[in-house]
């Protein structure tokens, strides 16, 4: 007679306090959402990095200039600590030559929207020229074979799938001919490459983005076309299947220079040796501002903590920033921070650390639907059971996938990881492009997607994982 | 013995059936999917709407040749009944002259970012001249009273409330002063009104919109001043309550116009007589290029017929794109085609049509969310049963609220409404001003618009509501 008024009550309870908890979380989670949708620092912090100081390719005194301007606005938050881990980058310049010419010097010839991979070798001050063979896979090239490659100027011309949803699934399809590209037509005796922008956006915009030369070949120089251009080429060689190009790239290695990853951090008041680390990536491509591709990820996550600091917030975990260096040549800062997050620091007054999630935004700062999780199915589950509290905001997907490459290297480590997961449609319209500017990017998207690193981390903080 | 098992059987039957009928679905929505987003006739016939035809205010040149384009684009898709619908509309004319200006002639004067909003009346050659009064909300008005009012310009500036997810609340919360602001001030009073414009984006353009005079008070001038200059103007005024306005402006009503609704159908196999409708507006303000508002829904729904004809679906219902005219204005078109809703028409050869749907496409052209349906809780149940079907194209949305200005005047027949919902973020950046132009739709977006209507007409048509 006793235990079943006894079970009802204490299940009474437990109902309610869940309920309760629903509330208050509902409740602080919407007073972050009013914060970040009324106030403008990210926006102009955006603005400031994008347009003062304009695309960083790590390396560069741009990139240097980054992390002492990062380093200055962290060191101003009133945070607890903020140290810069020292990364030694690579410095490939681009040059102030950069020329595509189909036929040059005679009447039907004309010049193509074009620029140089980054990481390729450059050409001799005349350029070099050669015969196109235009091939749309790896398979064509193969048949085609030594014979038509060797000595000629191979054009990668692999039509993008518009039939994707999410638009990095068009990417990734599209991008092996620009990174593996090289090797394989050097392979076959080719001289040079030219290869179709990774986008879908009709346009004469060319995409840059890196390429690795293996050991194994000869190194030869690579330029990435225009969509446009891709198809007026593409077109002309159907009717002039003898037609020639002329490269001429002044682009070149330096020597390797020292550059840093910029971390803030609040300090847990429950555990203050478990970390949250959240993160973009500060270096960008050079013919751009780097404005999608990645300011708009390291705003919103130095955000994150701007926000906790003004709505009072006392995490229980430390919560800490980093801001990577070199993610678009060689994840150098990465593996750094990968090799740090795996010892204690006495230099940094960081001890025992363990990372309790490890969240990374670098897919632009398009509205925000919700984040990719990368852990144990226990873990996305937990993860899931907050939907209730984010789906007023527009977040609705909380799936199994992947990170990103930033914090990609901590998965040895058993971290969980996220990816904050914005709509894909138009971020490959302006990656690693010169369109890849601050006045592509909404104010209220960025906002969104501070609001939803921010309201993740405070549930990860206050639950675990 | 025999019964059970039976059972069994037939809910597995029931259960593969249901699996199978999912699988098929799913076949036809990709198939879908495909076509939208491979093909770029809409996005070409968008970019001759808005550059070619240009801003198509109604009553004006351009909105009857945009009429006259959009028939024969109808004719020419192999459709079954193709035919206009006749509506008178005002047709007011904004004028060269439009001239917001503060402190005339002083060196402390300076010129705002302002247009005349629509239907006001305007100025004489000299324009008017008075005293400003700022007030944030009807309250303030009141408060103030005619004493302070009479003779005096009326300055309603309401700041905006960025702390929505979707923008349209904010909208809603903005635009009665536009719309009341100017017969609320008359009734006091004053010469002229000067309204914030309904906007939250941070910049000089100034939004326009429609005013409704009502007869019982004196028509006064009204102007829309950018989101920059109300912030400037309120500002300046804090250090010269005293300032002075003056304002000019050419715009006048000139006499009422003939136009269309224009209207395209596929007529269903099965019940022809049942009409599944679907459409947007035609006309829109004139200092853009009405791309967003609403371009965009006009050509998705449009391209639901076109991907229909060209996958060989044959509908069940009749399914019809209604292009609206006079949305912006007075909705004679909307009025118009409901009251033909509820009649037969033999001149179009349709007899006895019931509406099974009405679908409205006219919150832009952005990333589709899903649909806000106006519909009985069974029939929202009954979309919602479909989510999965579309969960993969990014539409998670499926629930009751508000359609549409145009087919809203079918709800009294009882018609299930469904407006589309895009991401709301960047519309009200636009709408009704001169930044709706062409180049801030993204193609893909568009297409994606399309197909979420192809495919909610598709499942309405095959399983009814």
């Amino acid at each position: 007679m006793f235990r079943t008024p006894l079970l009802i009550l204490s299940l009474l309870l437990a109902f309610s306090h869940s309920l309760l908890a629903q509330k208050e979380d509902s409740v602080i989670i919407r007073r972050i959402f009013k914060e970040a949708l009324s106030d403008t620092t990210a926006y102009h912090n955006l603005r400031y990095l994008c347009t003062a100081i304009g695309g960083r390719l790590c390396g560069s005194p741009q990139a240097e200039k980054a992390v002492r301007w990062s380093e200055k606005l962290l060191g101003e938050m009133g945070l607890d600590t903020v140290f810069l881990q020292e990364v030694k980058v690579r410095h490939w310049v681009r040059g102030n030559i950069e020329k595509l010419e189909v036929n040059p010097g005679t009447a039907s010839g004309f010049r193509l929207h074009a620029c140089a991979i980054g990481g390729s070798i450059g050409t001799d001050e005349k350029g070099l020229t050669g015969n196109v063979i235009e091939v749309h896979d790896f398979d064509e090239l193969k048949k085609l074979g030594r014979k038509n490659i060797e000595g000629n100027i191979v054009f990668f011309n692999h039509t993008p799938d518009p039939v994707h949803y999410n638009t990095f699934e068009a990417y990734s399809e599209l991008v092996q001919f620009r990174v593996y590209g090289v090797d394989y037509a050097s392979s076959y005796g080719a001289k040079a490459v030219v290869v179709r922008s990774a986008t879908l956006a009709h346009d004469d915009f060319p995409h840059t983005g890196i390429i690795y030369y293996a050991d194994t070949v000869k190194k030869i120089p690579a330029m990435a076309v225009s969509f446009n251009d891709a198809e007026r080429l593409s077109s002309f060689l159907k009717s002039n299947p003898n037609a020639d190009l002329l490269m001429q790239m002044a682009c070149n290695e330096q020597p390797e220079t020292t550059s840093y990853n910029v971390i803030g951090e609040i300090r847990g008041t429950m555990h203050p040796e478990k970390v949250i680390a959240f993160g973009g990536h500060l270096d960008s491509w050079d013919i751009g501002q780097g404005a999608s591709d990645d300011g708009t990820g390291v705003i919103q996550t130095i955000e994150v903590l701007r926000l906790f600091k003004k709505l009072g917030l006392k995490p229980n975990y430390s919560l800490r920033v980093v801001v990577f260096m070199d993610e678009e040549m060689a994840q150098r800062g990465a593996a750094k921070y990968a090799k740090f997050a795996k010892q204690s620091d006495s230099a940094s007054g960081i001890q025992h650390q363990k990372h309790v999630a490890a969240i990374e935004a670098d897919r632009g700062g398009f509205t925000p639907f919700g984040f990719s999780i990368d852990a144990t199915d226990l873990q996305v589950k937990k993860v899931q059971s907050w939907k209730n509290l984010l789906l007023p905001y527009g977040l609705y997907s909380f799936e199994k996938g992947g990170s990103g490459v930033d914090i990609g290297m901590l998965k040895p480590l058993g971290v969980p990881l996220f990816a904050l997961v914005p709509d894909s449609q138009r971020y490959f319209d302006y990656h690693h492009s010169a369109q890849d500017t601050f006045d592509k990017v909404n104010q209220r998207e960025l906002q969104l997607g501070s609001f939803a690193m921010a309201a993740l981390v405070f549930l990860i903080d206050k639950y675990g994982l």
